[in-house]
């Protein structure tokens, strides 16, 4: 706290990375790449997995585990999924270390070598389809509906924290059904679930939409995204879930007895979000003066400050501090009491500002004395006394807490619109992505070399083609070819 | 569901391995020694880490994620540590594959070897507490209560479904204090929690105990266990706790300033408790039937068959089930109601027999004329027909599920103290050892030649030295020397 963070008109990128290791939310290791998830920022983390897992849960999903390594081999066998992820990856070669012959250091054996090398996990689709092939047999083993928590490891030669970390925790459902149909469906409805998760939970408005061919996993028929819009401007993938097809069935070879006895290839989905989801929290909403946290996602929702110059005045204001504590606890709200007499409630409140906590109410003698408590919203950061006699705390704080959660959510929204813009030339696209960036709606010609030249010339890229999109044709804003409707266009993370 | 297990009494190891594959809890992968934990097994995994983390939670601590790779270097810095951990480990020597020159497969990128090799993390005291180091500087920031979950990887050449696997999943808490004293409590405090757990939640009775100085963990100053009892008389680590006393913070250099300004090494524990209870959970309780599951740990905690002949009776049948299946979830006990008429009742009965489910409620057309069920509970194979004008299903149920719960910890108790037994000489050891099996309680000389002779001589090993035993004084079983107290010796998981 000796100093604020860097401005964000100033340098968003410092000011994000200062903002994550201030608040505590993580901070990067002495392992190229890999973080280390500060408890704060864990907490946070904590809420959003409880969040996803019920949301799973509820639609039929449980929870499994596989294992981190994959033999290198399983990696060949879909053919596109290893041109994706046979690239950077951490490669498992030995078994064993042995003393050095001096006896001044550890060094790998040689003679544990392993016979095939083992790769962590990019990604577990390889493992968990070569496992299915022993699952499925008959059309009753369907639909199988499994998700995991784990780690997984993509060697990553640029590294942010959250946002790309060599390192990372996720979620990955991966789901087999016995027509194209039915996974088609289970990959929307997950879809549809991280949309639902990233707008009520996170606060954070995305767009549904279906990536492009490049754009898409190694291994998919379709891939299907949500993006949302950091302050920046800048485009962020929240989440995917892919229709696999029948792509992994046949690589693994996963067939099934359908009702009439015949042998069929199993239908696939698979679908992931990850602690990037943290990045994107961070970046939507905070502020210059630290995390603003939806109310729904933070750990500590409300903080209650103690005004005091002895310690009988102390002591007084905790016995309302701890009334008022107990009340909304009881109706499920975090509250934490913050009496250290080590700090001054200044340092306090720059503190909890910097933290994100939604509430802050702070208590004096001159409260007890006039039954009132001065309440601060962290993300307008306005004051204003409340008068206990005229309404409940317990109403007051919960009321609050609701309009917070709205009026972040608005406010992103409201921004995100405002920096969503139509073009129709060329020259549009590249003053507007230029001169105020955002989102880009524009038409595009459909093919790959379009979108890599726009790419090359720009470096935005299609975030998708939104799932909701106005019947419109029109022409490439490039090529002035023929398209069917607008894209939606933006430099991302 | 083809043919019943192999019996206990006939190849209890041969039972073990088969009742975990058929009752559907986990897997060998192709990844030697590395296990699938399957979708029935992982949630009875969820439900242990649910009651854990609460009371990690309720005593202070927060959860927080450190990385899955640890530099090679970090391991030496602590002189018994890398005797310990550096010997069997999944090393990382390089961060890329690349395509063959044919074309037909990918191979290791030679040209992206790894400066300094990374050890996929065996336990994570290393590259915590080399993150402590930055994290404290003052007594304020003492203590710091932090735990992780966790997977982890141990190069096993002999592993065993959960109780010993090469990768396995755990938690593993890492605290740091300022005082000898509180390092100490907090060991203790985590022990406790250990116990109270595996007895009120796995009704798994544990002795409480010292580790010996030869069964210490690498780096600690004392190791503190919990020691369970199998059915086969073997005795299982269940869970341990370390005073790390000062060091890891030597090692890592980890100084605090003091309330009067001077700089002291911080005192450590750290404690884990891994997926090797469920191997304990199922060793202990199980029959030749398959699963026998603790009520507070069963996923299903009652399942509802209904017996019918005739739509019209599944029908009827049914509309009582799910009456009861409300009644049941009403207060908070997890039913699964099994209507498939794929399978018969017979073969459900096995089924679910085979998956532990403590409770089964049948219901017949008879049953609906005479306002009856017939109840059976798993862990006594006993029935009963139960008048529902005599007592409602809710009481009746709930008291059972109580009643199972404190049965299964009394059946595990009375075995393990009809198989613990007091010798006092040689002779009577080995005898006991090789005719009865179980705890043997005997004076010990506190010499590790003597500890090791013994274990030389009959695979036995000293389990603890049991925190609550009675004072007295005695001669050493091999040496004849005096000893102080008795100790526990088993042959161990």
């Amino acid at each position: 706290m000796s100093k604020g963070l860097p401005k964000r008109s100033e340098d968003y990128s410092l000011w994000y990375n200062e903002l994550v290791k201030r608040a505590d939310l993580a901070e990067n290791s002495e392992v190229k790449g890999c973080m280390i998830i500060k408890p704060y920022g864990y907490s946070i983390w904590e809420k959003m997995q409880a969040q996803l897992d019920r949301r799973f849960k509820e639609t039929g999903h449980e929870n499994a585990y596989f294992p981190i390594f994959i033999p290198k081999s399983y990696l060949s066998k879909e053919a596109s999924h290893v041109e994706g992820f046979a690239k950077e990856c951490a490669v498992v070669t030995h078994y064993r270390l042995k003393n050095s012959e001096d006896g001044r250091e550890v060094i790998v054996d040689p003679d544990a070598k392993l016979e095939e090398e083992l790769i962590v996990r990019p990604t577990s689709e390889t493992v968990i389809w070569n496992t299915y092939r022993n699952w499925i047999q008959s059309h009753r083993d369907l639909p199988l509906l499994v998700n995991q928590w784990a780690n997984v490891v993509r060697w990553e030669m640029r590294t942010r924290l959250f946002l790309r970390t060599t390192e990372f925790l996720w979620q990955e459902g991966h789901t087999a059904h016995a027509t194209r149909q039915q996974a088609m469906d289970e990959t929307l409805q997950m879809l549809d679930i991280y949309a639902e998760f990233a707008e009520n939970f996170m606060a954070l408005p995305v767009i549904k939409g279906l990536k492009t061919e490049s754009e898409r996993f190694a291994g998919a028929e379709d891939t299907y995204c949500i993006e949302a819009m950091m302050q920046d401007g800048k485009a962020l993938q929240a989440g995917t879930s892919h229709f696999l097809g029948q792509n992994f069935s046949k690589a693994f070879d996963v067939k099934f007895a359908n009702a009439e006895g015949g042998l069929e290839y199993v239908w696939g989905t698979s679908w992931g979000v990850s602690t990037r989801l943290m990045g994107a929290l961070i970046m939507a909403h905070s502020d210059d003066r630290g995390l603003v946290l939806p109310p729904k996602l933070a750990p500590v929702q409300v903080v209650l400050v103690p005004i005091f110059k002895s310690q009988e005045e102390l002591d007084a204001v905790s016995e309302k501090a701890k009334e008022i504590m107990n009340k909304l606890r009881a109706i499920g709200i975090s509250v934490k009491f913050d009496d250290r007499d080590t700090f001054k409630p200044g340092w306090k409140f720059a503190e909890y500002e910097l933290k994100g906590v939604p509430v802050r109410i702070a208590i004096g003698p001159r409260d007890l004395e006039k039954n009132t408590v001065e309440i601060f919203r962290r993300d307008t950061l306005s004051k204003e006394n409340l008068n206990l006699n005229d309404l409940s705390i317990e109403e007051k704080v919960s009321s609050l807490l609701e309009e917070i959660q709205h009026s972040i959510y608005r406010k992103a929204l409201d921004f995100r619109n405002e920096m969503t813009t139509e073009v129709n030339s060329w020259d549009e696209f590249k003053t507007v992505l230029e001169e105020k960036g955002g989102f880009i709606s524009a038409h595009w010609d459909g093919t790959p070399e379009t979108e890599e030249e726009i790419k090359a010339q720009t470096k935005a890229t299609i975030r998708c083609i939104p799932l909701e999109r106005r019947g419109e044709e029109g022409h490439c804003v490039l090529t002035g070819k023929t398209s069917k409707g607008r894209v939606i266009f933006a430099k991302a993370y």
